[in-house]
């Protein structure tokens, strides 16, 4: 090797192989970790890829990736058998005729007698002590097939075993020094925000100055837009060398967007809607009661998935059906008779049925159409009217969300938590909304 | 086109595109689903990749695969901004101009306007009316994005939306049986079995002698067990030209797996717990009601999941603070101080005390430490009273739950289910349970 500096790696595309990750149930898990451990050395993950034991397309998609990156990571089909192909293509796509390490050898030995096996050690085995010519070997203390370090002019192609419980320490233990020195040591660094009460496309057109402000600066910082069922998530990340500047970049970022976007953001650090809502509960030492009818309990079930919850919820009572509202939520029949169950004034009542008998602070009403069935023309199915009534004040609004069953019930239980954190935090409702007893129409969002 | 029929389709792959599929929280789902619907047309996922919003790289790597296939499934990337890239790439990659499709521009304004915004639509929604020339548009009822179907010579290149609720409906309805006539052969045909009331080592070993006659038939069944929260599953799949027959011999396979697990096996056409339950109760015309307390709302929430649920479902109540539980369910207060809200003797009349006051057939009684505060040396987080009462049974059980809060209120709302289940069955509960008053110690699971 000359004296000069090795090549800087920065893009890196990660390769599973192996047929069982072709499947139906499986889903290569392992790139989650490399991903995350290759962005803090500064190295893009540029291209994922998954292939079965089937050495042309594998050999294909290697010599294919290796066109685009300096760093390939390959995982898995470093076994014993024949359909553990990856130490053969690798050899044969780089051109690295292999051979038997006799270091290698010694260790399956000793580990298949360390395993209780007597007589000699099937051949097979052997297959694992290949090694391409000028790969460093890359000792398995959790497993039998090693990994492999393969330099290829200014290129690395690392080879790992498949099990995460092989693969986390190997990389831990051995693959993280070797390509620290080789990276120029600016890490990706990443923040979540996330928001309701708008759209992706009208948030995209709101932020595009900032994007403009982003990519001009030094480090840029970069933006996703990710539409969810009920919310949308910011994704953003920059690129630096010191952990601390980039976290300010990214604070900097997002109060920038705060300032555009104002209360619809609801989360600057990864937080949920439903923790984001119990912290604002607890914060005021309030206390919450829902009564749910379409969302059939998720409303609670969500608020109750928070650790802690049992300090602000009361109550929850499930009325799907009618004489349930009106018994145990105090709704007047009549206005089910003259409104229908899916009306404002019968969530209303729920609200205010629900605080009252539960003595809670907050009260939440959620009436609605989940679907397949029980839609009509005025009322289809996705209609649902939301409450939330506190001792001095109530909202409420009629919403259409579109979807499935399930999905409706999401979102009802989403625009819910969403009204509750506006009135908790006294700020003006979304546009959809209107202060109750508002004599104007009903906006459907 | 000419008269000949096209070409048959027998190898694919998928690439999911958008950079936040390259990050370190989100997996492309969308494959599974795919392939599982590609086998059973007889078509193979030999490659599948993950690329993001960048376009030399995407376009490198569709090239790249489409070399080595003749079916391209691309999914992601199709949505309103500048980093939606897929429609782009494809029209470059194939040298197909793309020109604005009049009535994507009809339905984008439609669905804009449906939900309630007022104005012009924000320009570059356009960008999804955008249309490769020889493309056919696949319109999307669920979404905003259509998906494409372009044929390039004998290859055919699909694009679909990302987010699985509009890409699973639009493929089942359009791309399904546009694919049917291009293929040939054997498909793959599976079936999933669904358990509870055993372990996975154990049903493993209980099903041996059946994998060994399955792997002797001709064509064989294959199986595989998946450990699930709450539940095991069993994958069984065959290799068959005809549906039917392979439809036959899974049918087969499974009544002899039944014939070996008897009732623990509650499902063997997908069905969740839930939907099984449901469809329990609906058949014998019974209603059903639940005290929940750690589980928050999640037990009842599964249950309305199920469409047509408010026939049976009358009534909730989440009894998450102590007066509660005493006010609304008629817990005697006594009981609660001797022996502790998470107690037998409370879950019972819990249950009782639900059916009672909704005059449901079935009560539920749930109360448990969800975590990750709570626990004591007695009762550690994790443990659950469950308990069912009917007109003329009453059943109880405490559990042990392992895992994080929403893992111990999940696995809670499927033993409350299985409970249900086993007692509508009229058979005998899992070894786990003893009936209500039963003088021996407690069983934990």
């Amino acid at each position: 090797m000359s004296g000069s500096r090795p090549a800087t790696l920065s893009r890196a595309a990660i390769i599973a192989v192996g047929s069982e990750m072709l499947g139906t149930t499986r889903l290569d898990t392992n790139s989650l970790y490399l991903t995350e451990h290759l962005n803090r050395l500064g190295i893009d993950v540029v291209s994922k890829a998954v292939v079965g034991d089937d050495r042309p397309q594998c050999a294909h998609v290697v010599r294919s990736l290796a066109a685009t990156v300096d760093l390939l990571v390959l995982c898995g089909g470093l076994g014993p058998t024949d359909d553990d192909i990856t130490r053969d293509v690798v050899a044969e796509v780089f051109g690295r005729p292999q051979a038997e390490d006799p270091a290698i050898i010694e260790h399956l030995r000793a580990r298949y007698k360390a395993r209780g096996y007597s007589g000699e050690m099937p051949r097979n085995n052997l297959r694992q002590a290949m090694v391409p010519r000028g790969a460093k070997v890359l000792p398995n203390p959790h497993g039998s097939a090693p990994g492999l370090w393969l330099e290829v002019d200014s290129q690395v192609v690392i080879l790992l075993p498949g099990p995460p419980r092989e693969l986390k320490p190997m990389f831990a233990a051995l693959v993280d020094e070797r390509l620290r020195p080789r990276t120029e040591g600016a890490g990706v660094f990443r923040s979540v925000l996330k928001v309701t009460g708008t759209i992706e496309s009208q948030m995209d057109q709101q932020l595009h100055p900032l994007y403009d402000l982003w990519s001009a600066r030094t480090p840029p910082v970069a933006a996703t837009i990710l539409a969810a069922l009920g919310q949308i998530e910011l994704h953003l990340s920059v690129r630096h060398v010191s952990e601390p500047e980039a976290r300010g970049l990214l604070a900097a970022a997002t109060a920038e967007v705060v300032g555009v976007l104002g209360d619809d953001v609801f989360s600057t650090d990864g937080r949920s809607l439903e923790a984001v809502v119990g912290a604002l509960l607890a914060e005021r030492g309030l206390t919450i009661a829902a009564a749910e009818s379409c969302t059939g309990g998720l409303f609670t079930s969500r608020l109750t998935d928070v650790p802690g919850s049992s300090q602000y919820v009361r109550e929850a009572v499930v009325a799907y059906a009618n004489d349930v509202k009106v018994r145990a939520l105090g709704v007047p029949p009549d206005a089910i008779d003259r409104l229908g169950a899916v009306s404002e004034t019968v969530a209303e009542a729920m609200a205010d049925g629900v605080r009252t008998r539960s003595n809670a602070d907050v009260g939440v009403g959620i009436t609605g159409i989940a679907g397949p069935g029980g839609g009509s023309p005025e009322k289809p199915v996705g209609t649902v009217a939301l409450a939330v009534s506190t001792r001095t004040e109530r909202r409420v609004r009629l919403s259409r969300f579109h979807g499935e069953r399930e999905q409706v019930k999401f979102q009802a239980s989403q625009a819910g938590l969403d009204m509750v954190r506006r009135v908790l935090m006294g700020v003006s409702s979304s546009p959809a909304t209107r202060p109750a007893g508002d004599p104007r129409g009903t906006a459907a969002t």
